[in-house]
């Protein structure tokens, strides 16, 4: 060896233009730009966390979960002591072992009737997203549909599997159905293979949008017409109490059509990182011979994650024995919090800014979000301008739209605060308005001191 | 909508031949192979399974170590009681909560120097590799070199990241570094992009192989010279005693040559699913200026899992602090069983098998593993038929070769069982091999009822 080389510069192979294209795209950077605006301004009233209320949190429930799941393993699976460490100690099954309670509650909860075996319960619904999309992706010439706006984490998803995402619209009612089939016949005649698109027709992540029972009807038969599967987000649908309460796509769907995307985030604790995934789709030829989807997903799980922590998942699962299996029933405190929260800010935007002109908001029945539409710009300099002086935080919309639109709109997020912190929140939120309306007109203009 | 599709069969685009190409490959069925026959002979003596030795597991000890921790957040970090409730249950950071006890631990058990910022906390090790092959995987021209035979893990991380692997020799002292330049200058004289070796310098899985000083810097030196990144696994390395123990790669490192892969799977519990990567190589250019590989890693994270369950780390960072961060000191027991147990094995299989022509074994000083060599084939019929027959499991070592080789030997893990089991399966052990012998010649032949 004569060509040491004594450099103390980094390795050569390390230009940022030469790692995975995923970490070039804008999308990868809103959680990380907004999180650092966060950060910086501690103070301020966030509406921009979609996080869940955490007035309830208690450090001692996390035992109780605990032995609550142990004495289910003893009692209703007849194990002994040796064997219930064991399941909570070491590797176990990559679908994971609370796949029957997970097929309980969306029993009791939802209506779906979804086999154990059609279970994976995985690190959040957010790898559950990137298993289906990793497993759909074949070749190069795979796309995904998806409304636009739509959830970051679904286009970061997306990302690192390499699969483009064609933008549908976004109606009131949701996702557009004649957009929907417009996009995914000119994706077609364009030589892309379009398998899947991905809706959260419960108080959608931004917008805030609900998909009404005959919009649900139409988009199932959508899907089986043009061979296509819905990938179904359904982390809020339990939160907006029972009352007016729509049936899941996946409690519909007659012909295996809907991939159902879980979450304990929003219902349990965000703590423990458990989501799932329903894939009861019969998967044809190759050498398994009749798997489902599902375990092709936990296939791909085994080399990602090996398996979702035992223990984390027998936290959850003992927060859903403590309850019957029902989730509306463990949050029927946190639900009260959020429909209240909601109604709170739109009231208390009607009082503030009911009759600026330009200004304009949804009224979702239920949720965490509330879409507010302004006559002016609204990109990361404002916001940072607004928590520098005016001490509020919202998530500018063109986060969601990857850069390409939503310029003058909002996103309120309700879950997290307390009644005087909403009014607070406003009140500063209705003072920016007031200030950039009065100093640019309803044009719009430069945000001062702004940038981005 | 006249286009109903009443059918129940299975969504057109669901063959399995239309999926990620990733799940068509002979790799990903390993573990669900081995995984079945296991499942189907419980009472086999395994020596298959790679995992801890669970005789100390204590389903007590959790609630224990989360304490530790929730005073660690009050007294080291200040917190009230809503921060602690709200560290353990909410997102948290996409590094971890617990980067710098991590970074402390490598500095007291390893003599690693680690900023805590260039550590990323992961679910489980297995999530750090696909993180590192997704960042470095920037078009199809990218290639991986891996040892051969190489952990299977690593195997289905590259497939699930489109990087294809370069195997490179192995010899008793670990992988060959002259075969490591020659295969590094073919494949980039072909085209290809090689900037990544994955590298096991301590009792590497399956082969139990080991590298010396002499071998670690001469890595090293190849490392800098060829612009190569070194991806260092240390799954094992804490856990053959502290006697002649080897510096790591990664204390060796002056050059950011080395990713340090690592795992809490076999030091504290694999139901945490708790790993970390360290990443302190810095990038250039792009519009992050002057971050660090980590920081990509995170941003990998983000879209893939989220974060890491803060309960998991919670859980983790307890059992460290009830150590003084030394996870040599917490695992001072089980250390003493894999000593004793491979011992056990050694010896066992000399006395059994000592003298039987072309039977033959390596010696590895610590670690779970140990690799026979045998005059007959070993294939998953033969596995199978041992179970059935003999009462005995191993693990064929085709698996770590991609079945392109390795079709006469098998790996013993030692690290589960009791001195009693390890006598009864080394009994068993011996009877296959004798009866193999006896019934087909030293020149091997076809499985009786095989098939495979």
């Amino acid at each position: 060896m004569t060509e040491i080389l004594q450099s103390e510069t980094a390795p050569a192979g390390l230009s940022a233009d030469a790692l995975h294209a995923s970490l070039g795209d804008v999308s990868m950077e809103s959680m990380n730009l907004l999180n650092q605006i966060a950060d910086t301004h501690p103070r301020a009233v966030s509406f921009a966390a979609g996080r869940p209320y955490e007035g309830f949190y208690d450090v001692d429930r996390l035992p109780e979960y605990l032995r609550a799941f142990c004495d289910h393993l003893r009692t209703e699976r007849g194990m002994d002591e040796a064997e219930v460490a064991r399941t909570l100690f070491q590797y176990g099954a990559t679908k994971g072992i609370i796949t029957s309670l997970v097929a309980r509650s969306l029993a009791v909860d939802e209506g779906i009737e979804a086999g154990p075996g059609s279970v994976v319960v995985t690190v959040g619904c957010q790898e559950a997203m990137f298993l289906v999309l990793r497993a759909l992706r074949a070749d190069d010439r795979e796309a995904l549909l998806a409304p636009s706006p739509t959830y970051v984490g679904l286009t970061g998803a997306a990302l690192l599997a390499d699969l483009p995402v064609l933008p549908v619209r976004t109606r009131e009612n949701g996702i557009d159905p004649d957009d929907l089939v417009e996009r995914l016949r000119r994706a077609r005649a364009g030589g892309l293979r379009v398998r899947a698109c991905y809706v959260t027709p419960d108080f959608a992540n931004p917008s805030g949008a609900s998909m009404d029972l005959a919009a649900r009807h139409r988009l199932l038969d959508i899907a089986a017409a043009e061979d296509l599967l819905l990938l179904e987000d359904n982390a809020y649908g339990l939160l907006g109490g029972t009352a007016g309460r729509l049936p899941t796509l996946k409690a519909l769907d007659r012909r295996q059509r809907v991939v159902y995307l879980g979450s304990f985030a929003k219902t349990c604790m965000p703590g423990a990182r458990v989501g799932y995934v329903v894939a009861d789709q019969r998967i044809t030829g190759g050498s398994g011979g009749g798997t489902l989807l599902a375990d092709e997903l936990s296939k791909i799980k085994s080399m990602l994650t090996v398996n979702t922590s035992p223990i984390a998942q027998a936290l959850i699962g003992g927060k859903l024995l403590s309850h019957g299996c029902s989730l509306a029933e463990a949050n029927r405190r946190e639900t009260e919090v959020y429909r209240r929260n909601l109604r709170q800010v739109l009231d208390g935007l009607a009082r503030r800014l009911g009759n600026v002109p330009g200004v304009e908001w949804n009224a979702p029945a239920g949720g965490f979000f509330v879409v507010l539409t302004v006559p002016f710009t609204v990109d990361d300099g404002l916001l940072e301008y607004a928590a520098r002086r005016h001490g509020v935080l919202f998530t500018p919309m063109h986060h969601f739209y990857g850069a390409s639109a939503g310029f003058r709109q909002l996103r309120l997020s309700v879950s997290m605060l307390t009644p005087d912190r909403i009014d607070e929140g406003l009140d500063r939120l209705a003072a920016l308005v007031t200030e950039r309306l009065a100093e640019h007109g309803a044009a719009g203009g430069p945000v001062p001191g702004g940038g981005s």
